[in-house]
């Protein structure tokens, strides 16, 4: 159906952006046959060299494995049966596995997968446009969106039955909603996050989330030779200020002796401050424009849960757009708003929850450091509290969709 | 030892308050042959007619069981295996029997115990001296310390061992310490609650806990016969403000139609604006005055934790002044403010959490309420969720003690 010399193509599923929710949409809507082009704002180096999340939930482990794409995951990741919290430098785990049946999480870099998502997409067909300047979604209110941009100096049209927006917080697609449809909710935190990367071995196998008088730090890694680390900053830190010495210093102090004794200092490669932000828009649909991921809702890293809330967002309407074209039941389309949300504000609620445990609120009061402190004391000595971390964690099941199709295998 | 010519009274353990704390501790120590004056400042029909809290955990059932003092309790309480919540209208149960093993807890109102406790006290010889006024507590810091009041005109001192501060959030006890020994924690909440008291039977056997846009709103109960009901307020709201028809008409809204059809109005014979507030102060000990209660650390009544929690002071202090008299050790008394207040914190832990949850917060952005609705949801949804919230309304187990003796039957 493709034009090129005319600039206009013809599909029926235009996605917007091609980051993880965009390209995993994209795979799931391509093995089912259905002609989807995935656009994108910027070039492929740059997308796949973000980065960001490293926390897979199971159910994002099981959609790569659905779409085929797990082979480097099952061989590189590193799966993690459990956390630890520390409390002013003393530890305690969570074990996900003995709490929640068995389930895990799998250390495995944005990066990667956007690799295998990207080198998927040039061997199996999956059309991706890349540097898309001015992108703009048209008539995303009637039956046949229109999504233009310029590539090149040359102007293209996509007429499609469905948009779909994963371009994120800043994209096109929820800015293309009138004014009124949306109804937001945002609450933004009063600090960031001073992220490392450095090519040293892990402190721990495991994650250590630190709740430190002096503020939050989490001891994280990319794999068995590349670590992660983070502490929590004034929003508005300078990464300037922050040399290596003294990164490791502060580190060292928020993760208490028994921790520090097993960090291995080294040079940093990457160091940047990240905003903290809830923010949800509802509903994730406005006429044939559908949202997913950041598009329509942000988490506070705490937990890990952007890329993989992402990804049961993109799992969930890709169920709604595989029986709206192969059944041309629109049950699933019309019911996608509401299921997601059901999910997501679940997970908004435990990344608001455990940032609000973590983290050092500048302002408040000593009764509010107890209540912290408390708390931490609380599901160190109870299974029930120790459950609910674990199996938030390793991400809650799929709200129920409105077929009796399973939703994922 | 006693010689009112002169005034001057001899015992182990001068406890002040007769409140279900002081009372409670006063019964523990007379069944173990210890000598105890319990001195308060009212009289009796004062102490037993205050309108308080009315649900008793197991471990406070089981206190009075192990004092002989069930009996009534036993036929007259009423024995709740769960509660319910109700979110703008649409209710949910908590099964705490099942969720926890079968632990409950029982309905059995203050004054209630307080009459148990009065009537068993004469019968026991157990000396409560009521109108004391002027108290004040003297040289707790040496191993001699005294209580002095007025009664009746004519000057009293207690000589004694050990004097225990069961005279709550007002009373002398703390205040008798210095300056700058304790420290405190507080948290004033800014809104109250409006309760009455009415001669109808309850709209439902079990308490329901209802979270609603307009405020929080509570359906409890005395008796079979006997309703309580409480609505969220403002701090300053004035009970003038409040005819019964205007109190009805409010709860009915924020229950909803499905529980309001069973809710019987009536006249109400109380009514009452009850302020909220988190506090702690510790240490629980200074020198040989030792707090318990009220006098220590004040909960806001959501869970219905403040009187369970003066319980499992005194019945940790109770161990501890037992194997002080009986077998000369000082270990107890010496780990009870520790391990006293673990318990108190996860205490202040829920009762905080719990308020939070359910209350409309004046001033807090729409997410905040997203926030309250997700976590209902979640707790809906999950089993680990509501083992939570449910351990910890039938009450958390006593905190270890320094021996190897149980602290419980």
């Amino acid at each position: 159906m493709n034009d090129p010399g005319r600039g206009r193509t013809r599909c029926q599923v235009a996605v917007i952006g091609a980051g993880p929710a965009g390209m995993l949409l994209g795979h799931l809507l391509r093995q089912h046959g259905i002609d989807v082009v995935i656009v994108e704002r910027r070039d492929r180096a740059y997308v796949e060299g973000r980065v960001r999340a490293g926390i897979l939930e199971q159910g994002t482990v099981a959609l790569m494995a659905r779409l085929g794409l797990d082979r480097r995951l099952r061989r590189e990741g590193l799966v993690h049966s459990g956390t630890k919290l520390s409390v002013d430098g003393a530890v305690f785990r969570i074990d996900f596995a003995a709490l929640t049946g068995g389930a895990t999480v799998t250390v495995y870099g944005q990066q990667e997968v956007m690799k295998d998502l990207f080198d998927a997409a040039e061997t199996r067909g999956l059309d991706v446009v890349f540097d898309a300047e001015d992108l703009r979604l048209e008539a995303v209110d009637t039956d046949r969106p229109r999504v233009s941009y310029r590539r090149h100096g040359i102007d293209h049209v996509v007429d499609c039955d469905v948009v779909v927006g994963c371009d994120g917080f800043h994209g096109v697609s929820r800015a293309a909603i009138p004014e009124g449809v949306l109804k937001t909710f945002e609450r933004v935190y009063a600090f960031g996050w001073l992220g490392i990367l450095a090519d040293v071995p892990p402190a721990d196998h495991e994650l250590i989330y630190c709740s430190h008088e002096r503020g939050f730090a989490l001891a994280s890694m990319r794999s068995e030779t590349r670590s992660r680390y983070y502490l929590q900053c004034a929003a508005d830190e300078r990464v300037e200020d922050w040399p290596d010495e003294r990164f490791w210093d502060e580190l060292c102090g928020r993760l208490g002796p028994e921790v520090a004794a097993r960090v291995t200092r080294g040079p940093s490669f990457e160091k940047t401050v990240a905003p903290l932000r809830s923010f949800v828009a509802e509903p994730m649909r406005y006429g044939r424009l559908f949202l997913a991921g950041d598009a329509a809702h942000i988490v506070p890293p705490t937990g890990a849960k952007g890329m993989n809330l992402a990804v049961s967002d993109v799992t969930m309407l890709g169920e709604a757009l595989i029986d709206l074209f192969e059944e041309g039941s629109t049950a699933g389309i019309d019911g996608y708003s509401a299921r997601a949300l059901a999910r997501v504000w679940k997970a908004e609620r435990f990344s608001w929850w455990f940032t609000g445990l973590m983290h050092r609120f500048p302002g408040t009061d000593p009764f509010a450091r107890q209540m912290q402190v408390a708390e931490l004391d609380y599901i160190r000595s109870s299974r029930a509290a120790q459950t609910t971390l674990a199996e938030n964690y390793v991400g809650l099941p799929l709200s129920p969709g409105p077929s009796n199709r399973e939703p994922q295998p």
